[in-house]
């Protein structure tokens, strides 16, 4: 997967130099990186070099370019658009299938580490939520924006650090999966989402675990009726 | 996370527009993509946009620039190093807590998927690369680049298109722990890897499952004692 260090270009090798000197400077999301000039001398590298390699780090979202303002560390340092590059997997079908089974794995676990540790903002922000996809539901509006969000708010009341981070990944077969039912999962996607709210807010980490799991076995269900109708 | 569409500069759009393109002409991993005077009349776009729109493109591993021979998709395109940015949370001792809360979410099923699907190569890859832990275990040499290799082993073996993509994060946490426990696990890492090992080449997937997720738990153990010890 990676170059091996002799394969990089010399913006490449600098782009490194900058990662290790804001984790060297502990510089977090938003601090103002020092000018070009000046990390152009720390380095020891030309300043044309220096902006390529500023430009390399902004397309990974490791910094943020503002014009006239200067370099930032971008908000959520190093997190890219679709990070495991899914995008790429030709076959949809599958990918649909193999997500719902790595949703499987993870979110369950997920909504119950939520149950133990949310607090009272979070818990009004899922429940807040959690309202908003039933309105959008009953009014036959999409959807897909809000269960993203209520799934992501979810994961970051798990306050598990790596958990947030894998958030697109889970997130990304929200669409793929609206796209491939045809978004018939209506009434379970309200009852679920309802059961799942009511465990966090109780604090009740068995039952926001079996209430997730029911969620993406009714997921599954739907997707093998939706492949059988297709196969007739 | 992401800009809204009015923040992309030309080359990121242009960027987005090459992906569409790779994906609607559903180029594999190591095709070579039309040069840039072609791709620029397509777009509608200058030569030194498309150019840079390239490098941004190579940056995200989507595609490999080769000098004097063109540009061809990567191998693995849209997987970055460290694709969820775990090089930028700060706090290391919960950041290793927490990577292994997730690979005893994601692990010990993915063993059992491993142990159901891996054909004979797949096995005797798992097997060779055990040995050769065990080799530089006994000669008292580092083995992080192979465990590395055995985990992402077992992960392919599953057959699920997503797991192998999530490899990086499991991985990720191997080095850390290493570095965090200065490499104490070496008897249990031994016995663990090749119970993992004789699980999977015998298809039997619940003993997999159990063997990986010893296999963890003697990893968590060993932090928690190596903590107690700094603490005292």
């Amino acid at each position: 997967m990676m170059n091996s260090s002799e394969e990089l270009s010399l913006p490449q090798k600098l782009s490194k130099d900058i990662i290790s000197y804001i984790l060297e400077e502990n510089l977090q999301p938003g601090d103002k990186l020092p000018n070009e000039t000046i990390i152009s001398e720390k380095l020891n590298a030309g300043r044309s070099s220096v902006r390529e390699a500023m430009k390399l780090l902004a397309s990974r979202n490791i910094v943020k370019i503002r014009q006239g303002s200067g370099t930032y560390v971008a908000s959520k340092p190093g997190m890219v658009e679709d990070p495991l590059g899914l995008t790429f997997i030709g076959d949809k079908k599958k990918l649909v299938h193999d997500l719902l089974q790595v949703r499987a794995l993870l979110e369950p676990s997920i909504a119950a580490m939520a149950a133990t540790n949310a607090d009272d903002n979070d818990i009004r922000r899922i429940r807040k939520l959690c309202e908003e996809i039933e309105v959008l539901v009953k009014e036959n509006k999409d959807h897909t924006q809000k269960d993203i969000e209520f799934h992501t708010a979810i994961a970051l009341s798990s306050k598990n650090v790596v958990v947030p981070r894998l958030i697109p990944v889970i997130n990304s077969s929200i669409p793929l999966f609206v796209e491939t039912t045809g978004n018939t999962l209506l009434k379970e996607t309200i009852e679920t989402h309802r059961e799942i709210t009511e465990a966090i807010a109780a604090h009740d980490a068995m039952r926001a675990q079996d209430a997730m799991y029911l969620h993406i076995v009714y997921n599954r269900k739907t997707i093998a009726i939706n492949e059988e109708k297709e196969n007739d």
